[in-house]
């Protein structure tokens, strides 16, 4: 066991999600068991939060008030955008230093990684003992190594339950329909979409990811076709979708975009994309009833809309965090590894497996076709949105003979 | 009681909701207990089912079947958007005739009220016994009469969860958010994000509903000013707010707009809205994170976001269209009554009052200044989602002194 007195910090950062506490309260609830930890501090608004010296004292808060906060959406800590450089993070070293802490958590997704593995060789090379682990987190799925990410369940099942839905609004109203799911870079979540479908001739009936190159002509043609079997379509699609140049089709479509400080365009929080798939498919195939909704920030941090595994896993990945820094005594980054169907256990990676590269869907997990997932994605994704997902039936009775 | 030995028709009509299918199968189940109903009919596709003599006999499912589907959201007649003129009323009369229906149920909102009211007005001028009861649905909640609407509990349930997500969402990652929220004439559903606060300076801070004419000058400086003072805002929109000549704003925005059978122009399934009104905020308050969601098809079909108490009396309106017409032989509208805090009766009143023209929020639902709702609104629509809404929890604990 690691035998260094002194405290802890504790830190959120990038997009929420609907668990995201709940590796935070498993992180502080496991840390707070231990005699060599003083007191444990986290810091408000991520990274800046640190920087700037904002913390709060969460040794003090009660258990009941820590329970009640896992089981709340979105960062409690409150998060940030930063993306901390050599500078920023030695900052934050500084500050590790000037309130002892000697045991250091940052729950994000590939960003925080990095920042947390800065700090670690600022650490290192100072010669000053500080425990460094990240505590994944991303809705998106998309950190190496891990299995699959805390947050993607829940946001899955979100994913899940709005085609369901829309498939079952579609089939009383029918036309085409279009969801735009986050994702900018791995297609994971929109993927999800498929859990959706029950009947053999539910939606989704297309699903395009960022993994393949978006062709509006294969597109049209697809729509085109499923909507002549089915008398009517329902398409996901990610936010990121790219063409074969490697433009995302948002971009094309827009012209100029606002970027983040990661240099990132903004994909989230517009229609855009949505209504311009639509006029495509209205002015090519001439079909009347067309709708899109872009499912947003809603699919981060609906409240109610969570999967008991992904809580479950998000807590036990926090608390494996404090267990790996405080009794291990080694840094590195939680991971996630699927030892059964379906049961997992954690390990621990190096920072550097973890930090800047995501990853993307795996070969098998697209169809040939580039307009639809496998059975190998189902297999995957179908224990993480839990076993509480509502069903859904239809009415099974005879047809009336004409009279 | 009715002692008209023949059998019962049932369709649904218009947009779906959560819980329409509690009424279908409240009023399928309560008809199967009459020895003088013969076969019960229901028509797919709505009134065009009719016409077209589709039906499936509804006699012959099981209740294990007909249990499961009133689980399920969206119409599982499915629905139309046909709004019947006197002659394709005329024709229904005739299939009512042709298949001895002497007892016509239709679950919808206002346009199916006048539909039945009509084919209502067919029956007594050829003096042939048909009793018409209309079992009202909408998650507008617009039908004069009644209290509120069977459908508005549990998508007023989906817009305070999504505001409540959104909100914590965004204090995590502060900007101006605006969520658009459907309802074209009435504001009851954009009203219940206000059912999403729960802290003092929690979101949403400005709500906009079509009864009160929307001025953008009015709303910049709402905006600034709630801004200024949280740091942040959340904004509730009703897709059909309009300006001061009554145009809407979102026709302003684009131009010429797709319109529905009915003459309404599309307000939904397209995110021009939210995106206009995000670029003035951009563009006149120098705001740079500003995100708008368009909630779309989500709020009324999404998969699992339910209130019991919507549910149960969808049930119950549906049960009762089936006493009023077999057991008390008359036709109408079947209403709710408040009758406690929180109770309710069902009334039944002339198809007449229910027929074509829908209500507004009431004034003192509104506060003065047109930008949020009075606690005579919270105090009204609160019972209706439920008590099952989940809750959220701030951290509770110290602010560690600097040092």
């Amino acid at each position: 066991m690691a035998n260094k007195v002194g405290n802890v910090l504790i830190a959120q950062g990038g997009g929420p999600t609907a668990v995201i506490n709940q590796s935070v309260v498993g992180a502080v609830l496991e840390a707070r068991k231990y005699p060599q930890v003083g007191s444990i501090y986290g810091a408000i608004h991520g990274v800046r939060g640190i920087i700037e010296e904002d913390f709060v004292d969460l040794t003090q808060a009660t258990t009941h008030n820590l329970e009640r906060v896992a089981v709340t959406p979105s960062s409690a800590l409150l998060s940030t955008r930063d993306k901390p450089d050599a500078e920023y993070c030695k900052k934050i070293f500084e500050v590790c230093k000037k309130y002892d802490i000697k045991y250091f958590f940052y729950n994000g997704g590939n960003d925080s990684a990095d920042a947390i593995r800065i700090v670690n060789d600022n650490a290192n090379e100072a010669d000053y003992e500080l425990r460094c682990v990240h505590i994944p987190k991303t809705i998106d799925n998309d950190l190496r190594v891990t299995d699959h990410c805390p947050g993607y369940g829940s946001a899955a099942k979100f994913v899940a339950s709005a085609f369901a839905g829309a498939n079952l609004d579609n089939r009383s109203l029918p036309g085409v329909y279009i969801g735009v799911v986050m994702g900018r870079n791995a297609g994971f979540l929109t993927a999800a979409a498929a859990l959706a479908k029950k009947y053999e001739d539910d939606g989704p009936h297309l699903i395009y990811v960022p993994e393949r190159a978006f062709d509006t002509e294969q597109f049209i043609n697809d729509v085109d076709e499923a909507f002549k079997k089915y008398g009517r379509c329902i398409i996901a699609v990610s936010e990121g979708i790219v063409d074969s140049k490697g433009n995302p089709i948002i971009t094309n479509l827009l012209g100029n975009s606002e970027k983040d400080a990661h240099g990132n365009v903004q994909l989230s929080g517009t229609g855009a994309l949505g209504d311009a798939l639509g006029k495509v498919i209205k002015d090519r195939l001439k079909i009347k009833r067309v709708r899109s909704d872009t499912f947003g920030y809603l699919q981060r941090s609906f409240l109610g809309c969570v999967s008991e595994v992904d809580q479950q896993e998000a807590r036990e990945v926090g608390e494996r965090a404090a267990q790996f820094a405080i009794w291990n005594d080694v840094d590195g980054s939680v991971a996630i590894r699927r030892t059964g169907d379906y049961s997992v256990d954690y390990v621990l990676t190096d920072l550097k497996n973890v930090a800047k590269e995501t990853k993307s869907m795996p070969d098998n997990f697209i169809n040939k076709a580039g307009n639809y997932v496998t059975a190998n994605f189902i297999h995957y994704a179908r224990p993480l949105i839990g076993k509480n997902m509502p069903d859904f039936e239809r009415l099974q009775c005879p047809i009336v003979p004409k009279r």
